[in-house]
């Protein structure tokens, strides 16, 4: 059906590896160190608020999500948090960066059964280094034609990227876990799109509307792409 | 002379734009936060030692600064010192981000008189979304055909930067203040380096020993290459 697609693009966090589990994991732990002040519903809510204060100056990544934990400790115990708290943040942050990677299922036999007939990519967005080191760390790097850490991934990055890759819409497929980040943005460009649910996705990423656009795939899971691309 | 040279590639901080100063300025009332415990010298080794330590996981760039910067201060007051502290180093960060651009002398005037005859690129290292913005603020952006922000500036770094703009390294010329990361590993590839001093460096960019090479070019300014390129 769809033998005009000749360019591919995976989001990575959470469509070819886990991620969000262990961001979720180290925000469980940091409301614990707030439930002095704040019970744990609450603690997150205020991270949310100063990760959303910040995101213009941050962007997206470990590094700011550490800064925003910290001045929302800071704030939330009213400058009266010991010191060590500000440690166990920091700590929090370095185990983050040294989580190792563990793909998601049929990645690298779609990766493999792909990458041949198409030109394979990665679009995500995140702190430079981490995501290059996740890629390493991957082993799934050679598959890949280029690599594509954005800022946002809002539609004049992927503009920009279309631009890069020399590729028109018509031709291009993005693939990715996020209707906010990976879909909509992609169907306005009238470029195709395929939704992989992953179990968990951050607030900030959420989009509650159901979306159904003639671009649009829903998929269970990654591998189904390859019957749809038949 | 070097009429073979097709595409030319600028750093950015401190040879397109002011930026080490800012850091120094941060750092020094960094220092002045630490002035209960150590004596400026001292403190400002202990930020050096805590970033060295963190590089290889947090990058270049102000978030993985500020954060080494909360480190260092949690470390040298064992624990003692008052939160407010953490929000005025958090405070530091967050005028560093929003600094304006101030534009090197003869800068414009450069890319001006050489983006109709050459490809003109930035490859630069630091924060994604830091250097985006600040070259969005320069409004230069429209002399580049590519920007290339990068996790390191070592060989290999160069060597994928040039193979991505399908550019032989006889065609290829960096220009840029920092022997360590602009200079070195691009003649190791037996490209081109022109190497524009600024007044303060980085320790870490530090490189003591005098370099001469074939294909290095010395300039006092920016402006000076146009007479080499002619």
């Amino acid at each position: 059906m769809r033998t005009h697609i000749k360019t591919i693009a995976f989001d990575a966090d959470d469509t070819l590896w886990v991620n969000e589990p262990y961001f979720q994991e180290a925000e469980n732990r940091f409301c614990e160190l707030l439930a002095a002040w704040l019970p744990p519903e609450a603690a997150s809510q205020e991270l949310f608020n100063t990760e959303m204060k910040n995101l213009h100056l941050y962007g997206y990544g470990i590094k700011g999500v550490i800064l925003c934990m910290i001045e929302t400790l800071t704030r939330v115990s009213n400058g009266t948090a010991q010191l060590h708290l500000i440690n166990q943040v920091l700590e929090l942050g370095q185990e983050l960066l040294n989580k190792p990677i563990e793909l998601l299922q049929g990645v690298e036999e779609t990766l493999e059964a792909l990458h041949r007939k198409y030109r394979l990519v990665i679009a995500t967005k995140g702190d430079l280094l981490d995501q290059e080191r996740k890629l390493t760390k991957s082993g799934l790097q050679d598959y890949f034609h280029h690599i594509e850490i954005m800022s946002n991934k809002q539609v004049t990055n992927y503009q920009k990227l279309l631009k890069h890759l020399d590729c028109s819409p018509a031709n291009f497929l993005m693939l990715g876990n996020s209707v906010k980040s990976d879909i909509l943005p992609v169907l306005a460009l009238e470029a195709f799109a395929g939704h992989i649910p992953f179990h968990t996705t951050w607030k900030h990423e959420l989009h509650e509307e159901k979306v159904e656009h003639p671009n649009l795939i829903s998929l269970n899971n990654i591998a189904d792409i390859i019957k749809h691309l038949d």
